[in-house]
């Protein structure tokens, strides 16, 4: 009852991590994962080792090698997961056998997410029509979607493919953007026809730090200020997150995501080592603001997100920090505070939260809530 | 659609400031009160403000001080339900008048509780079976159960009467003791024959308390220990929270429940003066624990509760506290936190979140999920 399959769309470093955390959940099984060039599918549940260590890239080409991974389980898999795909180490990715194809349980394909989108309708008909015996567990109860943030209505065109195609289960995203929720919102009545549950921002933030803010905001008849402040350190997982870091960068004066989307990586790197590796953001645009709002946590306005990435070190500049402070019912005005500990990575704190709330939107789904949910509406399950 | 009428059982101190509390919540509007001797009902929303200056005690045998009280609007009402039901000032509460009948709206009732089943049961089956018009606002969406705590089996026995009535909504408590849950799960089936939604332990703590321990805990894979410790400074509120003291004092070595219970108010009073009035607390058996053993956070054994009571300050005397400790999944140890301002008073912090955990149960039970649930599985609505 309480088992989950899931899919991930996208094998970087969020996709890699969230296949890599779930070995940890013990109810959430992988099912299917894909990348541009390939596609994975096992309904008994995918061997993330094995997929972990083939897309890590340096070890694609060499069977042995990679029969030498898999059999080293989840340790090695785990420690191999917290690398960069395919951009270091010796032997680079290249071609056909790029990504998830180098894996011996994928199939190269030109359709991505067409067919993962096949794959989860087919099941999900089985399952609702199903008086014919097929097991209810090829059902893909949900899909992560952790693509590369290309133009700001991808994630939502996505979400548009599934539902045209009937899927009925749950799409989480790890999105930051304030303004796509905006487009998912646009959807909802579509979402809800189609029976989908789509949980919006369900990363470090807005996610795991919205929530936090509307448990804190408990003690408040009015919330005045949210303010989130986050501190990440990234040396060592610089490469693996380089998509996270350019998206920073368009949050610089003088930048915008147009801009920081058209620049090169060296270009990007030259913004980095012009603040000598540590960046301090001020007023970013994150979801955080429009997620509370929903939730009736406060006014968009109320909410402020700013943080400081260090490319130089693995420690955290600042320790990350959610401050809610309000107006209690009896007059007083107090600032509850949620910290999470320097030594919990963002890694952590993005991927224990996007599955805790894919599973909060599975139970949704399941109850029959459809629409789209922002993390503040669901409390995430471990 | 998102509005909701609630019924407060019980206007001790729990009760009332709920009454007070959800003037400030648009959303929720009380239309139904009672106590040992009176019930109140009016499904266009009670008079909040003339309920809680009537049963302050001191204005109720003075029908113009009371028009008075009433004309002073919530600002006057807000002050005066933070002072105590008719144990102190000038003018104390005794016989028939006693608490909710002084009110204008109420009648008198030697069946409180029944009276407000038979209200809730009335207007749940006019509502699920509306063909005739009659206005689905006469429904009760929840009650909240703040009876003073007698037998251990006292609330599970009360929400026993809504089920076998056929009530259909939510109904919540603020109990702190472990040993209730047990009761209320032994009822599960029966709840969700009934249509009916529980939400247990719903206050500060476990409740509040609970719910952020549970957001903390999504950095970690798995965790190790949640402590959770609390601060209440109560020189003021203390005639209001006598039975939150007795139950504190049951915590103490040597000192069970049932001791507690069967002690006179200068007993209790001689151990708080034994203590010169600050009292520290280990190790106590609150249902935090269970809660967050079922919600799947960790071992029950892992939560450890304590903390200190003052009743010679209104300043806290220690930060109320949860720290949840746990590994990430790239295997490093760390302890997120979560603290409420010392400003927030105990009374803030439990009445939000009872109200926003009702809200909660409310959706919950607008989507046909039935049954027990605790605070850890809900994300409480503002």
């Amino acid at each position: 009852m309480d088992e989950i399959n899931f899919a991930v769309l996208g094998t970087g470093g969020i996709g890699r991590r969230a296949l890599d955390v779930s070995r940890d959940k013990p109810q959430l099984t992988p099912v299917a994962a894909c990348d541009r060039h390939g596609v994975a599918v096992d309904h008994d549940g995918l061997d993330v080792a094995e997929l972990l260590a083939a897309t890590e890239g340096n070890v694609a080409s060499d069977p042995e090698h990679r029969d030498v991974a898999s059999d080293g389980g989840a340790a090695t898999g785990a420690d191999e997961g917290r690398r960069s795909a395919g951009e270091h180490g010796g032997v680079k990715q290249t071609g056909a056998d790029a990504g998830v194809v180098a894996s011996d349980q994928a199939e190269p394909t030109e359709t991505p997410i067409d067919d993962i989108i096949a794959e989860a309708t087919s099941a999900s008909k089985q399952h609702s029509s199903s008086t014919d015996g097929i097991a209810a567990s090829d059902r893909i109860d949900g899909v992560l979607i952790a693509l590369p943030n290309f133009e700001h209505d991808f994630v939502p065109r996505v979400a548009d493919r599934f539902a045209d195609a009937g899927y009925t289960g749950v799409l989480v995203d790890v999105l930051k953007r304030s303004r796509v929720i905006g487009m998912l919102d646009d959807r909802e009545a579509a979402f809800e026809d189609a029976g989908m549950t789509f949980v919006c921002g369900a990363g470090a933030t807005p996610g795991f730090l919205t929530g936090a803010a509307a448990i804190a905001a408990q003690s408040f008849v009015e919330v005045e200020e949210v303010e989130i402040w986050w501190g990440v350190g990234l040396r060592s997982g610089y490469e693996d997150n380089r998509g996270t870091v350019r998206e920073d960068v368009a949050h610089l004066p003088g930048y915008d995501i147009d801009d920081a989307r058209a620049m090169s990586d060296d270009e990007i790197e030259a913004v980095i080592d012009e603040h000598d590796g540590v960046i301090e953001f001020e007023d970013m645009e994150h979801a955080d603001d429009v997620l509370l709002e929903r939730a009736g946590v406060c006014d968009a306005a109320d909410v402020t997100v700013g943080g400081i990435l260090d490319v130089t070190s693995d420690e955290k500049p600042t320790t990350t920090t959610v401050s809610v402070t309000g107006r209690t019912f009896d007059g007083e005005t107090g600032t509850n505070t949620f910290q999470l500990d320097d030594a919990t990575s963002m890694e952590a704190n993005v991927n224990g939260p996007a599955l805790g709330y894919l599973k909060a939107g599975v139970r949704r789904n399941r109850a029959g809530e459809y629409g789209v949910f922002g993390p503040a509406d669901l409390m995430p399950r471990f």
